[in-house]
């Protein structure tokens, strides 16, 4: 039953067997998100290689070679199709089959590795942990392999995929892996779907990504718990001093204190203020979701701007002493926090974590030793917004959506696109189908099925657009 | 082969008794360090009240009509002694058999409830959690009890003994029980065994105790965690916050920055502060045994005004947001901490919470939203030097150590002397023989035999002086 790849009527019957396959890819995103595969907890680590070898099994369903490979940490999957020849475009697929921990589970209303199909204002909605970050977007591309492998036997052009295992932990080992594998993987653009929409009816592109610096900062002083009875008056509180220099971490105007921190940083370009501004972005209705009202960040800077250009420093976590019911009268012996910033183009992160050493040390009292751990590290990107995949992939989302992609930019970091472009000098095409209210990292995250629906049929037509 | 109670030979036959028996004292305090009675954590409720009937039943051995008295929280030990009759002095004795919580258990080199005799510099020493806060010093009296009981077949002087649960959480359910209880605990004194010597050779009173409030401080943010990467430079960050507002918690001369906070302070009197400066306190080798070097606390002021005559603002535990191991990019949606202030002579408790609020409350950023809880709640103490009891207690230690004993000030609360006064309208003799190396509700908290010894000596001493 299949039809020459590159026509009109071509599309017209991946699309249709996309649709026809609908509930069936639901069915097999529900087997993927029933796989616990938290990335940062040793007690996953068999989860993890399930879930790759459940992708590598789902590729090789779709017409690739598909292979589990190994890594010092968890493995990732190594797909290829040589679709219709040397001569078509190659698309390198990236995606990440690890999530994030789904702590704090009591705040779930289903299980988080029960996937549950809800309804909500938009229709139907996947509810578990990984719907939408990022398994429901891998999901998006395997899908349209699938319509396209059934409706024309093939893929209309080259594919490579690598779905990673260690994306929420910073990806350390898939660089290294970019490198090794320079030469089967040298294709023409990378393709990633782990971003968002500007709403439920206008897709985008994503073409500017804050870099991150993830740290762990530990101030010890006393070698050993003390009573706060006997020695408090006399001894250093690690958890008085660390509070102490992170209360310094920001100015009276929201602005990161840090002496040299904002030194690469560079003015934003008037026009893309000015697109951002035509957006009329409702940062009220952006915090009313989550339960505020006033933004916080640095002062007389606009929501889109400080979310998508300007620097943060967040504490992710702190620790110290006794934090069980009731009292306990302990100066602790030392105290904790997880620090991590995220960056704008030209800020060096091994700058950042120099310039953060010197801040810590330059307000650490006498006998506090302070200790620094980098666990992430990613610059930031701007994707230049003139090639042929950007406007293939514009079109195939205008055709999809009936109106223009927004080209946004994002506040995370995807540190693999920094990895793709040192590792094999390519850059991304960034199209994802996230929405703003996913809850990605946190309770009962979700993924719409009419956004898995039209991703799907979004790579479909850049398939076709491309080949 | 009883002899007579108020004789010098009577004395004689006790401290034999005493010697005697130290063997098993031993024994039955290793006994009662094996029961985990840790009163803040619900899991050892059975145990708290298996500790209780320990004591109960080993004053039943010496005499004492002894009984288990359920209060609304963890049940209290009440025994009384008739002695020689009711013109015969009568003595209150208090202690707890509850215990602090053993945690970090990792650091113990044996198990906290498995106690151990260790040999050390001093002799051999009883390693366990309790071993000297307070099990062991209440062991003091309740084997100098036993001396007399097998030496003479009675006590010299009525004695009333009231050894509580919950002195580790502030004694919620004590002062309800002493005023219920007034009439048969109207004793002339209150004899407390909770305190230091000034070191191994030097028994010391203790006449100055600092007050205590224990609080607990949430900070709301946004109503779920969010991704750091989405929300990072818009939403409020409770960590974030609550580490600023704690920041301003000291000055730069390391005074409690809080409004209102010295308001009822007195300076040290000079006569007192003279005899702590002939002490010759030796700061460094304080600290020095702590792994530390340089003082913190308030700028010029001594060490000992420091530790027993001034205020301090010490956080005990602080928590918030992923505190696993590696990374997660959340933006919790609460940070807690817990913030305890020992207070000196005037303070009120109730007016300190008051202007902790107020100082949290101006600091607090747009959205946050703070909650304080209180867990414990003392004023501070000062002790009478001119009592017929403290004159005896003063003679008791000097022979037993022939040396004067030292009129001491303490960092730490004990909550109990304040409820006496306020319950009963007596007054208390604080006659304790811990040692400031003892790791008082750290890992590894050890009880010197001698000391053990010695202060059994001491109380069959003051009970001879006293009948």
């Amino acid at each position: 039953m299949s039809v020459a790849a590159n026509s009109k009527s071509a599309l017209d019957a991946v699309l249709a067997a996309a649709d026809a396959g609908l509930e069936a890819t639901r069915e097999r995103l529900f087997a993927l998100l029933s796989i616990p595969s938290v990335s940062t907890d040793p007690a996953h680590e068999a989860d993890c290689r399930r879930a790759a070898e459940w992708v590598a099994a789902d590729l090789r369903e779709c017409g690739f070679s598909a292979e589990v490979r190994d890594t010092k940490g968890k493995p990732l999957v190594l797909a290829q199709h040589a679709g219709p020849g040397d001569k078509a475009p190659h698309l390198l697929y990236y995606g990440h089959y690890d999530v994030q921990p789904p702590d704090p589970v009591s705040l779930w209303k289903s299980p988080p590795f029960s996937p549950a199909l809800v309804e909500g204002p938009n229709g139907p909605r996947i509810v578990a942990r990984g719907a939408v970050d990022d398994k429901g977007q891998v999901m998006t591309f395997l899908a349209a392999f699938r319509a396209w492998h059934e409706a024309t036997g093939s893929l209309p052009v080259r594919a490579t995929v690598v779905i990673e295992g260690e994306e929420e932990i910073g990806s350390p080992h898939l660089e290294p892996f970019l490198v090794a594998e320079q030469k089967q993987l040298a294709a023409d653009v990378a393709v990633i779907t782990d971003t968002g929409m500007w709403n439920i009816d206008t897709p985008a592109l994503t073409t500017r990504l804050r870099g991150m610096v993830y740290t762990e900062i530990t101030l010890k002083g006393p070698d050993r718990d003390l009573h706060s009875g006997i020695f408090g008056g006399s001894a250093l509180n690690p958890i008085n001093a660390l509070t102490r220099i992170l209360g310094y971490l920001h100015d009276a105007e929201g602005r990161i204190a840090i002496p040299g921190f904002y030194d690469d940083v560079r003015p934003l370009d008037p026009a893309i203020a000015a697109q951002w501004q035509g957006l009329g972005f409702d940062e009220s209705a952006f915090l009313g979701a989550i339960g505020l009202q006033h933004p916080a960040g640095e002062h007389h800077r606009s929501g889109l701007e400080r979310l998508w250009a300007r620097p943060t420093a967040d504490l992710n976590g702190i620790w110290g002493g006794y934090t069980g019911h009731g009292s306990k009268t302990v100066i602790p012996s030392e105290a904790s926090a997880k620090l991590s910033f995220r960056l704008v183009p030209d800020q060096d992160p091994e700058k950042i974590v120099a310039c953060l050493k010197r801040f810590l040390a330059a307000h650490a009292p006498a006998d506090a030793r302070i200790e620094v751990k980098v666990f992430a590290s990613s610059g930031a990107i701007e994707v230049p917004l003139d090639t042929p995949f950007v406007c293939a992939a514009s079109t195939a989302l205008a055709e999809e959506y009936g109106r223009t992609p927004v080209m946004m930019g994002c506040g995370g970091s995807v540190p693999v696109v920094e990895s793709l472009s040192r590792a094999l000098g390519i850059s991304s095409l960034l199209m994802g189908f996230a929405l703003e209210d996913d809850q990605v990292h946190s309770p009962n995250e979700k993924f719409e099925q009419r956004c898995l629906e039209q991703g799907i049929r979004s790579h479909a037509r850049l398939l076709a657009a491309l080949g």
